[in-house]
């Protein structure tokens, strides 16, 4: 963890200077907003910037150098592990007036923004032209684009449409050491140059401040069908899921819900899922009116084998919720048990679930704690939940005994420690964990190459910087 | 360029102390063959080195650093810039023995290869289990997965499924400052650590050597089926292509030919094209033998607008022939004007093909040098072939003149300089032109951090390295 450095309050008035006094709060009240995410962390910023600009974005990163102070880049705060919580104090620098959609070219499937727009202003601005931004994260209506770059934030569909790296042409950035840079390009094809628009994606603000970008745009589909399959058991159900991954007509949904997640969600609200299943999966499938039945009858083919207790398709809007209401009542049971559990995010390859989840069970079993896990199986992305109360200090002590195990066993498993939610504070000592030293020091060398003083969201994404 | 350090020869010494005698080459006569590449540029290597396995790789990196030699790994040489020939001497490293599919693990959709693995051999490991890789240079069958990743290889079907930069999953290199890393993870979502993956993908082997890689394979489509289509003229193509990019049914390949190059073609084998067609398009969908059909339809109704001249579908093979054979007939009648013409590789946003192709043959009637054009149209992604002999002095001037001015059309419609051969020799002075000096230095700093003695590749990819 880095440590608090002092904080010189010249800094607030050399930033009231440059931007504007009313664009720079430093009132510990008004701060305190901007020092907690949806990780439940908090810390407080000894000073808030709001930046309307890209210069304005290089004016706060020059200022922050020469104070050497903290600088934490902010969109709406939507993300789990703390990256945005500015636990070394300093400046929080948000980019929530930064949210202007710059244009949109629909023949050429790409729209500019600032970082700060909202993933549901692109989508908005998007679907006239029938086209459609991939990234989906939960919280999209209020996420902003800098946010979901920032974390490469995927989503059900990424199975799909891939995540926030796959789908971004080019960026407009402010390196820690204040350098303005323009990385990729407009098309879906280019070579010229590194690619520093992959390097800042998913880095958590701390090599770069993203201020625009260019995303790449898909042509929305116009119409999705639902299924609903229950299997005996997690191998049939994990099987089934390479099955259907292994044939052309992907879906553009592939969610999992283990035995313990239905009964739960059951629990709190029956939704007629049959008795002891051991494994449930929803499915999507989209295209136009012909093609998506199609992508039903070949997905629907996939679902089937050995353990497949139910299936069905949803003939119309109500069905689709009916089939959609177990996992939709899954959040509210889980909250009403564990109002504060943990939700973790590992991914393995997809034929390693069954492994995955009876490893789970196992360590549920040894640390006496309820594990549920429902997640993207097509990506073998696992949400896995600690069902305990991380205010509770005697469960605590449990709670990291059994993830430090969790995350062993994933990485046993070939997989990785966070498929979308990323590191931030909450898995930042575990990366060493995944990663080599050796690498590690790569990218710590790339860090410092690229923000030379540290100033950039100390304490996150990687340990040691 | 480069200047050609002195070479002490102790250096190949060690490296048969380190490798075996029999794996380093330093007979000019024999070194040769490894000092030239498909761009008909040529340099002599003082040495040539045969890795057979990633620890080689490290041995190699770590004595070309002791003794400040540069190095140039080298696939099979089938890139098109130069970017393989030796052109400060020193040593190329040769990965074609580090060939082996070390994995295919057909449930995760992923097959792990050493770099030197030829494209075509990985394709031929994943067949059988319904898989293929994406990328699909028309050099696939003798170029080499490491030579893939380093150039970022695309090839026709990148339209629907991408480049090398979207179709891997991690890699494993040394550094040119000789440290050993594993990038990316082994499961298609994956947000832990910088990505290191996608700074290499495309670095044209200056930032690091790519000794294995983890690529992400696709479900092979049950089958193709064929469309030409020619247009009146290049604006009412592009219009096309714009409406075929905006709905969901993505062909496999989208294909264009300028109304001079149809003309070139039919010159030298006709293939009953209309009379005064302005530009045409071909077109593959592909998918299962009912969805195929959907597509087809879905195209072929995006294919229809003003401009349309005719529009055929292959009813069979031979008919899938016929339709492809005026394409197939321009590289011979390009090469019977021209042997040696200028092919270049840039990029423009859809819309905008119709303004290329106009300045283009402004720019042509302005130097007196016949420019035709085919290329990857769903992207963007235009071979404009400068139908001159480089050879002859009295051209070349004209020659050079027209291309700087075809770069500045290319970046005044927001274009990029090149879509997959990439930079190598051939562009690199013009990159500053596309990437603004700010952002270049920051390129070259990450250089400076990967491979600080500048041993890799020197006097490629980037200006100034």
């Amino acid at each position: 963890m880095s440590t608090r450095p002092a904080f010189d309050p010249a800094l607030v008035t050399r930033l009231r200077a440059a931007l504007a006094p009313e664009r720079v709060l430093d009132d510990p009240a008004e701060c305190i907003a901007y020092g907690y995410d949806n990780s439940k962390r908090v810390a407080l910023p000894q000073a808030v910037a709001f930046a309307q600009s890209h210069d304005d974005v290089a004016a706060v990163v020059q200022l922050c150098n020469e104070f050497a102070s903290p600088l934490v880049v902010r969109g709406r705060g939507t993300n789990t592990t703390g990256a945005t919580v500015p636990v070394a104090g300093g400046v929080v620098l948000s980019l929530e007036r930064m949210n202007r959609i710059l244009r949109v070219s629909p023949g050429d499937r790409l729209l500019e923004c600032e970082a700060g727009a909202l993933n549901g202003d692109v989508q908005q601005a998007a679907a006239p032209h029938g086209l459609f931004w991939a990234p989906d994260p939960t919280s999209l209506g209020y996420s902003t684009v800098g946010g979901n770059l920032g974390c490469c934030a995927g989503g059900p569909r990424a199975v799909k449409y891939g995540t926030a790296r796959d789908n971004v042409l080019g960026l407009r950035a402010v390196t820690g050491a204040g350098t303005s840079i323009k990385t990729g390009c407009t098309t879906t094809k280019g070579v010229v140059g590194y690619d520093l628009t992959r390097l800042l994606v998913g880095s958590e603000g701390t090599l770069a401040i993203i201020t625009e970008a260019t995303l790449k745009l898909l042509p929305k589909p116009q119409g999705t069908k639902t299924l609903r399959a229950c299997y005996a058991d997690v191998k049939s159900a994990a099987a089934a899921v390479a099955r259907v991954m292994n044939q052309p007509e992907t879906p553009s949904a592939l969610e999992f819900m283990d035995g313990d997640a239905v009964q739960l969600a059951e629990a709190y609200r029956p939704t007629g899922i049959p008795k002891g299943v051991g494994a449930l999966l929803l499915i999507e499938v989209d295209g136009n009116e012909e093609s998506i039945d199609i992508a039903l009858r070949a997905v629907t083919a996939a679902l089937q084998g050995a353990g497949l207790v139910e299936l069905r398709a949803a003939a119309n809007a109500d069905e689709v919720d009916a089939l959609w209401a177990c996992r939709k009542a899954l959040s509210p049971s889980l909250r009403r048990i564990a109002p504060k559990k943990v939700n973790e995010d590992v991914v393995v390859p997809v034929t390693r679930i069954p492994d995955l989840v009876e490893g789970l069970a196992a360590l549920s079993a040894k640390h006496g704690i309820r594990i549920v896990n429902f997640g993207h199986a097509g990506n073998g992305n696992m949400h896995t939940n600690l069902l305990v109360d991380p205010e509770d200090p005697a469960q605590m002590d449990a709670v990291h005994a059994c993830l430090a195990e969790v995350f062993r066993l994933v990485l046993d498993l070939e997989g990785t420690l966070s498929g979308e939610h990323g590191v931030g504070i909450e898995k930042r000592d575990y990366v060493g964990w995944e990663i080599a030293g050796d690498t590690l020091d790569v990218m710590r060398a790339l860090k410092h190459t690229l923000d030379p003083n540290a100033i950039l969201n100390p304490g996150k994404a990687l340990p040691g910087i």
